[in-house]
């Protein structure tokens, strides 16, 4: 039974992932992503799971930069529905409401929600979703809600007042698998894509454009960008992309070793089946 | 005397930020970014300052949201140097500590200093710097620290523990000033910069390698690239530039007019002075 870390605690949308991944793995709690990163490193979990990017929200930039900082290998991504809850304690009405608290993506995709039905509540930052429904469980506290999943409600004894309560229906999480860097994705017949890590030799003017001629001249497609602050460079940048197309396929091949030359740092991060909508 | 909007509140970074601009500017706190940009559309401040970028965290993608939601125009832009202070009541010493609160990004800035000198204390996340000194002089907590700026600590009657307590002395954050839309920035010599955002015209292939190569084909520099989600459209996204050079230059005007035959949405959102580090 493989252990998977989190960041987060029971109930967290990224606990849901991991048993969508793999319904027998056992999911492992830890307090933050850099945590969770490094489990993987010292052999305290097998895998890891994190959030990359929501549909509405945009990446999730920390773990870009902990993606670039520790060596590990992406396996797997999946896209997970996310359904917000407005959770309270049982008995608690909408009126007796004076704070919500929930981490500040969620609090952001349920913005409009709360303007409309919860016009003079205070919203509380937290680090994460369940862990805003614990608090509330653990402190009984009758005039707060948290937004978080339903698994949330079912692990702290709280109650749904409102389902769904997220701006647009749309609304996904994309998370990556990830494992001990060299580990090789399960095999499978289906699409691939590939992520990758570069930055410039020096600051050359049309690295990035060079870059992504690599791929474009050899009609693979560019599927995401991200572009990450360089600390000890300011206002110069690494950048994160994930290109349409597995290693091993003979023009990714030649595109990756192509990038290599123009690159300074460069590194593929994971080469893995594109994720199914769960 | 230009009335700014900004967000947060007294001793902000974004406040020092507006004093740098136009020392007998009458900055005007606000809660949100939403709510500066709208204060500017609403025409109850003349400009407004938000932070569109940190040297070490990225980009605040927020601002960047708005931006493409609200039609207002950037006049200009500075580069800030970060120095986070440790605030607490008078008297107080770091051994009194058990919690130390401030904006995520300010706690990520200090995150080494907080596990070297003070492991065992808890971090809250704030919404602002400043609020977080505010929060623990109204509320006399003895326990608690802000890490905020030096101008906090004048407002709030709080001493500096710790000074420069960031990982990176390299700490910038880039504010950009935003006029109502049509608005000109004051003519200037020095060399410009033009920031424009785009979307593609349907998922074309190879769309931002075409953006890209509009500018890159006339030698003209790219500084900096975001992607934004499509919130309609998942794993979609809208791209913001930076690049080197002001509208009515040939090349420039020439570059993007030609970006606007192969994008969609297309909007240029100022051309403008490059900023000085303050």
């Amino acid at each position: 039974m493989a252990r998977i870390a989190f960041q987060g605690v029971a109930g967290a949308y990224s606990e849901q992932a991991i048993h969508a991944y793999d319904p027998k793995a056992e999911a492992v709690p830890l307090p933050s992503f850099e945590s969770v990163f490094d489990a993987v490193i010292r052999g305290r979990a097998d895998l890891a799971t994190v959030p990359i990017e929501n549909s509405l929200h945009g990446s999730v930039h920390p773990n870009y930069d902990l993606l670039g900082e520790y060596e590990l290998t992406i396996l797997g991504e999946l896209k997970l529905r996310i359904t917000h809850h407005l959770l309270a304690l049982p008995g608690v009405a909408l009126n007796d409401l004076q704070r919500v608290r929930s981490h500040p993506q969620a609090l952001g995709q349920c913005r409009k929600y709360l303007k409309q039905h919860l016009p003079h509540v205070e919203t509380v930052a937290d680090y994460d979703t369940a862990g805003a429904a614990r608090y509330i469980a653990e402190h009984e506290l009758n005039t707060e809600a948290a937004i978080a999943s339903a698994a949330a409600a079912s692990v702290y004894g709280l109650e749904s007042l409102d389902a769904g309560i997220e701006t647009h229906a749309d609304n996904f999480t994309r998370f990556l698998i990830l494992g001990p860097g060299g580990m090789q994705p399960p095999r499978t017949t289906g699409a691939m894509k590939t992520s990758l890590v570069f930055s410039g030799k020096e600051n050359v003017p049309g690295l990035l454009f060079k870059a992504l001629a690599v791929f474009a001249l050899r009609d693979i497609d560019l599927l995401k960008i991200e572009s990450r602050p360089q600390p000890q460079s300011p206002f110069e940048y690494v950048f994160y992309l994930d290109i349409a197309g597995g290693v091993g396929e003979p023009n990714v091949d030649r595109a990756l070793g192509h990038l290599a030359e123009i690159a300074g740092v460069f590194r593929v991060l994971g080469s893995y089946p594109v994720g199914d909508f769960v």
